[in-house]
């Protein structure tokens, strides 16, 4: 074998690049699209750092350290950041790193579209409407965690959707995202097999026909999904699965639920499809 | 009373614009930074509309055509969009709308300093690590569920976090949240008045002391939220809620438990704050 022309093994990254997400608040928008950029870059290995709370001099010049400090081999470091302080931005500056701002270009835009200047209030959190929202979502995943797996019937017909689907489609966390990021009432319904054969919806949610939402996946992937809880059981075999998703696919055709298959779609996706399918969006 | 110079009332807003947020994909990060974003024009009422997995030049002909037969009363509507297909950027453009490009000026940045051109595909949940991350949210969340509000004492050791508070502090949303978002184990334990008088934290949660995390409010907005669940009670009467408080801040205090008052917080600043304190970022 030849040794003179190296194969790069498939999936080995060339590099390893510091991306720091700085945020004079909790660093989650300097997150979000901190890392919907970086995904455009996947030959790019990146390890990340969230720094929050960066609201003073002081706290720019500690981010500044530990960035110098860093070892840089894999090239200059990345800060993302959503400081609004022209100060702090100076500051961190002086670290050398390639800085992406995320909202200042974007507010000079709006400044002139709006006709009026971006407030120099810190956070976003504190206005109007904020007590209202920490209600809603409370209330929401309360009822998500009374609701879940089909254990409570109490006031499903309050409910904004109730997800159906067999064991380990993604019931859980879709309803507890929806709970939490959207404030809506979400319930989850299991269907086992005493729910099969049947043509009609099993008798607790049939009621709320228009609110079910079905789920579904692969057979290959509930099968590993549910390895994961109960390896080599009957549970988690793949004949079983297999079984139990045709089953589930058969009863929302028949009783005109729509569904969605979750095998390649993260919880925000599905998330996003259950709203728009229900209508639920604003 | 003379009408000739009447005030405005406080709070009223001067105008209302339409906001888009379009996406190629779920939306999120462009309701993300777009709201970040908004949240710096106090003084103007937004009416939001997010139109998530626009990813043909049809789908970008119906956002046109919806901004287009909207009431601009309040002036030019405002598309924030995290779309990359410049067919189909060019074809919102046609709307007349503000665009705000809110990935593109990044990404020609972005391609700069790493020296390479970013993926043409579309989203950003398909990659290698997708299905351990779904493991790990969808372990976080049941985990969660189980051992909300002392429900179940199992497994505490692998715990991250272990938040304590009395009722109605924020501890169920705040778990939830750090279950979801970062994948954390989080349990959670109410502080009733069993525990009091008391030096040491309750039995239950004692040996985990390093694991423990307080949430506090004020008691005027504690007995608010009580008020909601169970209104003119003792329960959520301010003279309990004071003593609550005064309590549970000791306990923490005579136990060293790191603490946070939730009165003026959102769920994701107290996770944030927890995650920093309890050194749980990566």
């Amino acid at each position: 074998m030849s040794l003179t022309n190296p194969v790069q093994p498939i999936g080995v990254a060339i590099e390893t690049r510091d991306a720091y997400f700085v945020s004079d608040s909790t660093g989650i928008t300097a997150e979000t699209l901190g890392n919907a950029l970086l995904a455009n870059f996947p030959g790019v290995r990146f390890r990340r750092h969230t720094v929050p709370f960066v609201d003073t001099v002081e706290g720019a010049q500690n981010v500044v350290g530990s960035i110098r400090s860093s070892d840089s081999a894999g090239g200059v470091p990345i800060v993302f950041t959503t400081v609004k302080s022209a100060k702090i931005l100076t500051e961190l500056g002086e670290s050398g790193a390639v800085m992406i701002d995320l909202l200042g270009g974007h507010l000079r835009e709006l400044e002139t579209s709006l006709g009026s200047a971006a407030s120099e209030q810190l956070g976003q959190y504190h206005g109007v409407g904020d007590i209202e929202r920490y209600f809603a979502r409370m209330r929401a995943v309360e009822y998500a965690i009374e609701h879940d797996d089909g254990q409570s019937m109490r006031a499903l017909d309050i409910a904004d959707v109730i997800i159906i689907a067999p064991s380990r489609c993604g019931k859980t966390p879709t309803t507890m995202y929806l709970a939490l990021q959207y404030g809506l009432l979400v319930a989850n319904y299991p269907l086992t097999d005493d729910d099969f054969p049947a043509d009609a919806l099993p008798r607790t949610v049939a009621k709320f026909a228009a609110k079910c939402f079905g789920l579904t996946t692969t057979p290959l992937r509930l099968s590993q999904v549910r390895h994961e809880r109960r390896p080599d059981s009957t549970y988690s075999s793949l004949a079983q699965c297999t079984l139990e998703i045709r089953r589930a696919e058969d009863l929302y055709r028949r009783n005109r639920v729509p569904f969605l298959n979750s095998s390649t779609k993260s919880v925000e996706e599905m998330s996003a499809v259950i709203m728009q399918s229900m209508r639920l969006r604003s």
